[in-house]
């Protein structure tokens, strides 16, 4: 009897280099099950994703699935090459949504390395990847940048040439994609849920969600399955020693996004995401609030504005909306600060 | 840096009129995604929505879901503008299923206040509302009624006049919809689980459904959120003092009618509800059981008879079927009680 | 007020006789949203199931849905009827699906007793049934046997003849059903994950799967639900003394499966499972783990061989790999033996 070594132990930092392109495994049709799905784990009712009358009546159609669904399907894909032996993921760029994902479509996903930086600890280094999610027409869905600390396999090993990749802070409101056929002209703010419109929202303005959402180790498992995302932390409580199943960043996102509904409600479809820091762990048992800060606005096209967004969630409401402290530090109970466009009528 | 006051309030008792109507928001799609979520969560074994075959042989095409899954989206639509500042959902009448739901309908619901009455306290009062969803068609797919107390927001605001609509105690079988098409005569007993057809049961019969399921945060919330139904006491543990979640009034519903299979499992259709009454909260760790009651029965058409049932759960089994005491209370343990009318082959 | 007995108590040992055949109820069409919820429970990553743009790829169009969707569902139609009653469900064989099954698909099963043994204290006995589950064209879609200890209702009752069905020790590889159209010679080994193929896999050959999930109340549940599989084990923490839901087996046999990937990526298909053996019960906070043995290999066509592969799941991770012990029981920790005929790329 032989033993093998078939199964992926992942990449470590050393066997990243610049220029690298890497294919992810599994691609994955989208159906009307996954809409479902999500429905059954965040409490969304942006009307866009939950009508398909309404989406056709502002140009969308077929019937497209929400953003972050997209998102966490083509991110999932690149965890057992990029980040399975992550110490942290660091931060996202350059995010931007180029069509709407509809139920037939299947995603697959590539990244390029773009960046690599040792950390004097010698023991670890920071990846930078731009990855392409694309359909079954070879269309490009989305794209984005991230980067991750991983750990080294040998801190023996020599250290790369430094390339730190030079990312947009925020993507150009120019840079937006609307999808085609986008009109908001027609726009019926009474089945949308709110009055508010582009012109009601100012800069500096902050929002509190109100509602929070108590998190389940099964539900929170069942969303991250979802995306086909394999990171062990999630589904192991023998992977940490706490015994915890720690929460994907991906799931605090999808409900403070879905939270962020009561107060922005027009807010209907995701253009871009700008940067985005998970700043504390979240774990079952802890309820999660959310509120939004207006950074800026765009006039996008005659029916068409874009609103870029803060938006912070939080373990138990914080209605001061407060994000960092006299330190400059993430105030305690912020675990995500995501900043993203948003088109919303005008 | 401003702040603003976007977020849904809620309705109070003095923001009713009487004559009132509330378009709601969030039109709603349903798809074959709903039917799997549910059946995960309720164990439901009816031959029709299973089974698209079935379900063509008695003449219904395309396959329609449950009648409590377009009922449950439907009612939470009503949730942020009727029953936000709800302190208890009193009774529901004259529910009516006019067609059947099928994937790709799409949803809206709008509401009519038709009754008010201020509570001696001076803090809530009694609103009354009829609702209607409609398709995409504009066809009326539901209507009921529905009476719910609500706080005021302000004690001092002035008593409205009382108006107390006059509502049926039950749904006369002359008015029940038959869906079109509907024809029982060629029914496969064998297919459908059990031999039982409308003249096997008699009036005052009642059943013992045997089977329980013990019920957790996860699934209660999963469902909720499927319907969209936003209030507050389902999803946050903070909401309450004693740390737990209310589980949706309409979760027991559809439990208990998913374990009146056993022994009902030929009343394939619900054609109206005419009452309704959760008489304790349930909570996760709470095993749900149930027991129906024969309360009437009528000859619908050459094929299909009408049952009235009383629908009875209760935490923890009861095999004395009990569901007052001497006092005229509801004995311990009841959940709910439920009278519907059930279409079921003659 | 009168009473009734219209629920099924199930059969018990003495309503069984061979050549009786069962058709059991509730024909169940599947669904794309079917889909969604099996990859919201099991991290499956398989390419085949996972995306419709790679099955079409290897010739498997409209998309099928993983074997142990349609297994599952046509496992849980029997369960009312054989195995209500059961005091272990003692193993499998001959499992063979037929073709592979697609959303749009309906299931019914039907059951044949081919064997009956008496226990020698009297009061139980040994039920063996084939069961064949068919679709909406009356084809058949898989069918196995399995044996199952059932309950005397009464003690006293006579023992019938001993019958015990010759079974096959394992499907010959020439009985194996490949799918009509199945073609591996275009098969995208990046897409899918690994670049092993049949060659590349040893008789003898040990896998440790390395991934854990750790189990819930909530999915385990959701899962057998989706199956409507009504064992009360499952669902009822009143059901057993020790307050625990016992875990569906079919639970762990889909867990394990999900896991393989990792080492089995381009076992894309199951043909057939030739035994199975739940070794000792799974309880929510269990870990599971899986490792796998090859146990033998067989060419089928130019592009697509068969492994026959020993699944093992375990509580806890047992890099060890051991099955039994030096005794020849199972091993502590070992929780299902299962032994399948998986199709693979050449």
């Amino acid at each position: 009897m032989s033993e093998s070594a078939k199964t992926n132990p992942g990449n470590f930092f050393e066997d990243f280099t610049v220029g690298q392109v890497i294919e992810h495994a599994t691609p994955r049709t989208v159906t009307e099950g996954d809409r479902a799905v999500y429905g059954s784990l965040y409490p969304t009712r942006f009307a866009v994703p939950s009508s398909a009358e309404f989406a056709a009546s502002v140009g969308l159609a077929p019937h497209p699935v929400e953003e972050l669904i997209a998102f966490h399907i083509a991110f999932g894909k690149t965890v057992p090459d990029v980040s399975l032996n992550a110490v942290a993921n660091l931060g996202y760029a350059e995010c931007r949504f180029h069509q709407p994902v509809v139920p037939g479509d299947t995603l697959r996903t590539s990244s390029e390395v773009i960046g690599l930086k040792q950390n004097s600890n010698g023991r670890s280094g920071v990846v930078y990847v731009r990855s392409t999610a694309t359909n079954q027409r070879g269309e490009v869905a989305l794209e984005w940048a991230r980067w991750v600390m991983v750990h080294k396999r040998d801190s023996g090993a020599a250290a790369p040439e430094v390339v730190v990749p030079d990312l947009a802070d925020h993507v150009a409101p120019t840079d937006l994609v609307v999808p085609t056929g986008l009109d908001f002209s027609g726009y019926d703010f009474v089945a949308a849920g709110e009055p508010h419109r582009f012109g009601d929202y100012a800069v500096g303005e902050r929002i509190d969600h109100v509602d929070g959402v108590t998190l389940t180790d099964s539900e929170h498992q069942q969303a991250t399955r979802l995306w086909q995302n394999t990171a062990k932390v999630h589904f192991n409580a023998e992977a940490r020693p706490d015994g915890n199943r720690l929460i994907y960043g991906g799931h605090v996102i999808s409900m403070a996004r879905a939270l962020s509904f009561n107060g922005l409600a027009n807010a209907q479809l995701i253009a871009a995401i700008n940067a985005g820091a998970h700043t504390a762990p979240a774990f079952a048992g802890d309820t999660v609030y959310a509120w939004s800060e207006v950074l800026d606005s765009a006039e996008i096209s005659e029916s068409v504005g874009a609103l870029r967004l803060r938006l912070v969630a939080t373990k138990g409401r914080d209605e001061s909306m407060t994000l960092r402290g006299d330190d400059g530090k993430y105030a305690a109970g912020v675990l995500l600060d995501l900043d993203y466009w948003a088109l919303i009528p005008r």
